[in-house]
C-alpha cells in the first residue's frame, strides 16, 4: 500500500507552515481587525416598511410629519377655556370630537366640547376637564375638579417634529423601530443590502443528511450549521455543492462564488486545515493572508481575496468552526450589514468552577449559563472541552474567554463570556 | 352641533364599565395566566433542515447514527499497536487512511498508517504517534516521543449515540442545533406550526403610511409594529384592513379572522378602548373576559374567544400597546409555538437614578441601558413616561418593573427588568 498521493499534499501543506513560524502566531483580535479591514458594508436598497423588521438603516429615517400633528387630548374629558374651569361651574356641550373627526368650530365663553384621548383640543380651548371631574346633565356639564390650563393637553410635536431624524442609520430595526417609521410616515425604508454568503464545504468524506454515507464517512453539518448562522446574523446563505478533495474539484466549486459578498470555507480536513481549499482558491486568483491565531479551539484562518470576492477559510472542525464563526464571521456580517464594526458582544458573568491558568492561545471555554440568587449570571465551563463534540456545543450558553496566559481564577471570579443562549447562534 | 350619535356609544361603553368596580382589577401575572390559560401550542409541521432555524421542536431529535461511528483519529499522525511505539521504534508505513478513506487491512506489528484529524483508527491499531513526535523518512517513522495506549483517541459514540435525543422537544433551533441535527442525519425536523396572526386595528382616524391623512388623522403604527413584533417572536403576522369605527365595520373586518390562531385587535379608541371592537366582535360571538389590569402604561385588556380563534385586545395607544405586547402577547405566541409558558425573560440590573414609590398599578419605566466600570447592567428610566411617547420608547433599551406599592428606591438598587434591546422588539 502507499500514501495514495497524499504525500506530495502533505509536503505542500507542510511548505505552508514552513513559512508561517511560530511567532507568526497572530490574537484574536488582531486577525479580526484585519478581517474586518478586508470588507464593506454592502449597498443599500429599499424595502417594504413590512419587511424591515431586523434589517439595518442604511440612511436616516427623518419624521415626514409633526406627531402628535395638533394639541390633542391626552384623556378622556372636554374641553374648555380655563378661565371657564372653576369649581361648579356649568358648561354647555356644544360638541364632540373623536379621534379622526375634529371639532370645527371654536369653544367660545361657557362652552365645551366632548373629547377623548388622542382627540384634537379645539379651537379657543386651553384646558382639559377629566371625565371623573365632570357631571354630566343632558348638554350641560358640572366642574367638580377645577381644572389647569394646559393640564392634559399633548403638545403639537411632543413626540417628534416634522424633519426630526426619529431612527438613526446604521440601527437594526426593531418592532418598535417599525411603528415609529410608520407613525413617521414611511411605506419604504432604505436598508443595507443583505450580504450574500457563499459556503463551501469540501470532504470526499461528506455526506448531506439524509443521503447515503461513504464507508468511514460522517454527515454534513457545518454548512447548515453556518448557513443558519448567516441567517440568525442577517445575511442570505447560500449552500454550495460540497467539494471533493482535489484542487480542481475545489476550483470549480470555487467558480460558483462570483458575485457573492463573502466566500466563507470549511475543512479540506484530509490533509490538515485549508490546503486544498487554498491551492484550488489559488487557481481563481486567491490572493492570501493565512495565519495562524493563538487561539482556542481553532486552527489556522483564511482571510484572503478572490477577484472581487472575499474569502474566509474556517477549520473543518465543527467546534472549531462555530466558535470562530461567533469570532470572525459574526463581526464580518455585522460590518457588512452596516452596524459599528467590532468584536461580538460580552457580558460580565460569575465562574461556577475554578479554571486553569491558560497557555499562550486565547481559549473559549464552552459553559452553561444560571442565575444565582442575587441575580447574577453564573457560567460553569464544562470539565471536559474536547472540540468534536458538537452536542455539548449545542448545549452551551456562553464561551467564557481566557485571555493568553490568564491565571487560574477560582470559582466566583468575574469573567467575561459570549453569551451563545440568546443570540440564536 | 350634537354628539353626532357618540353619546349613545358612550352609554355602553359607560355600562360595560359599571360592570367592573374597581376591586375587579387583576394583576399582570393573572391577567398573563388567564391569557395563557386560553391557548394551546401549534400542531407539529415537517420544515427542511435548512428552514429549521429559530422553529421550535415539537417532538426530540434523536440521533440517527453514532457520532463518531468508529473510533478515529483526534489529531494528525500515525496509527500504530501501542507495543511497538517506544522511544527511537522504527516502524514501517503501510499506507494512509485520510478522512473519508479508511485503510482497509488491518495495522501488524512494525507497521503503522498515516491518520489525520478525523481519520477512522484501522484495524489492529490502539494507539495515535503525533506527527510533531514522529520522523519519517521514505516509507520509515521513527518514534520521538513514547506513545500511551487510546491517547488522541476519539472512542466511537463520544459525541453521541444512535438513539440518543441530542435536541429535547419544545426547544427553539439554535445554529449550533441545526448542525447538530445534520451531523445525527435529519434532512427534515418536526417543528410546531408557527401561530398565524390576524391583527386588527380600527379608527377613522388613522391612515396608512404613504396615504393620504384624514384631517385630525394619524398614521397606522400600531399594526406594523405588532406586526414586526410577531415575525420578531416567530409567528406569522397578517395585517387586516383597518376598520372604521362603526360596529358593522369591525365586525366585517372580524369575518376575515377566520382560521387563524389569535385575533389581536388595537383601539377602537374613539369612545375610549374596545367598546366598538367589542360589540363588533360580539356580534361574531366574541365570548370575552374583559378586564382592567392593575398596570402602567396600559389600560382595560380583553381576551376572550371569538368562534375558535381566541381574541386578545390591546390598547390603542401605541406605548401602552407595545408594553402589554411585551407582557401578554411575547408569552402567548412562546406558548403557541411549544415553548414554555411564563412571564417574559427578566434580568436584574442596578438603578442610574431614583424612582419614586409606585402606586397599586404595576409599572413599567422605559429606561437606558448601559454597563458600569464592574459590568454591572445598569438601568436608567427616561425622567418623562408618557405613554404618547414612541420616539422614546423605540430608544428605550429595557422596562424596568415596578410592582404595585414598590417602595421608593435609590440610585443603585437591584431592580428586575425586560430588556428590549437584546430581544428585536
Amino acid at each position: 500500500m502507499t500514501d495514495g498521493g497524499f504525500g506530495s499534499k502533505l509536503v505542500e501543506f507542510t511548505r505552508e507552515y514552513a513559512r508561517m513560524p511560530q511567532s507568526a502566531m497572530i490574537t484574536v483580535d488582531e486577525a479580526r481587525t484585519r478581517i474586518l479591514a478586508g470588507l464593506h458594508p454592502m449597498p443599500a436598497e429599499i424595502v417594504a416598511l413590512a419587511n424591515a423588521w431586523n434589517r439595518v438603516t442604511a440612511e436616516p429615517v427623518l419624521a415626514r410629519l409633526t406627531q402628535p400633528p395638533s394639541d390633542v387630548s391626552a384623556m378622556d374629558g372636554y374641553a374648555l377655556r380655563a378661565i371657564d374651569g372653576g369649581l361648579r361651574a356649568a358648561l354647555r356641550v356644544i360638541g364632540a370630537a373623536p379621534a379622526g373627526h375634529p371639532f370645527e368650530g371654536a369653544v367660545g365663553t361657557g362652552q365645551t366640547v366632548r373629547l377623548f384621548t388622542g382627540s384634537v383640543v379645539p379651537a379657543g380651548a386651553d384646558a382639559i376637564l377629566l371625565q371623573e371631574d365632570a357631571e354630566r346633565l343632558g348638554d350641560t356639564v358640572v366642574v367638580t375638579e377645577a381644572v389647569v390650563a394646559g393640564r392634559h393637553i399633548r403638545r403639537a410635536g411632543q413626540d417628534f417634529s416634522k424633519g426630526d431624524a426619529v431612527i438613526a442609520a446604521g440601527r437594526r430595526i426593531t418592532a418598535r423601530d417599525v411603528g415609529l417609521a410608520a407613525a413617521a410616515n414611511h411605506p419604504w425604508l432604505s436598508v443595507h443590502r443583505k450580504p450574500r454568503v457563499a459556503i463551501l464545504a469540501t470532504g470526499d468524506e461528506i455526506a448531506m443528511p439524509g443521503e447515503p454515507i461513504p464507508s468511514g464517512g460522517i454527515v454534513s453539518s457545518n454548512s447548515h450549521a453556518l448557513a443558519a448562522l448567516v441567517r440568525a446574523m442577517g445575511g442570505e446563505p447560500t449552500v454550495l455543492p460540497v467539494a471533493k478533495d482535489t484542487t480542481e474539484a475545489i476550483a470549480a466549486v470555487a467558480d460558483q462564488a462570483g458575485g457573492f459578498d463573502l466566500l466563507v470555507t470549511t475543512g479540506g480536513a484530509s490533509v490538515g486545515d485549508h490546503d486544498l481549499v487554498l491551492s484550488g482558491l489559488r487557481t481563481r486568483g486567491l490572493v492570501v493572508d493565512f495565519w495562524q491565531v493563538a487561539m482556542r479551539p481553532g486552527k489556522p484562518l483564511l482571510f484572503g481575496q478572490m477577484g472581487s470576492v472575499p474569502v474566509l477559510g474556517l477549520p473543518g472542525n465543527p467546534v472549531s468552526a462555530m466558535v470562530c464563526a461567533a469570532l470572525f464571521l459574526l463581526p464580518a456580517l455585522a460590518l457588512m450589514q452596516g452596524l459599528p464594526a467590532g468584536p461580538p458582544p460580552t457580558v460580565s458573568a460569575i465562574l461556577g468552577a475554578p479554571v486553569k491558568a491558560n497557555d499562550r492561545r486565547a481559549d473559549h471555554l464552552r459553559a452553561t449559563v444560571t442565575v444565582d440568587e442575587r441575580g447574577r449570571v453564573v457560567v460553569t465551563p464544562f470539565p471536559v472541552q474536547d472540540s468534536a463534540m458538537l452536542r455539548r456545543l449545542a448545549s452551551a450558553d456562553a464561551l467564557v474567554l481566557r485571555a493568553p496566559h490568564a491565571p487560574a481564577l477560582p470559582a466566583g471570579a468575574e469573567v467575561t463570556v459570549i453569551r451563545l443562549d440568546t443570540s440564536g447562534i
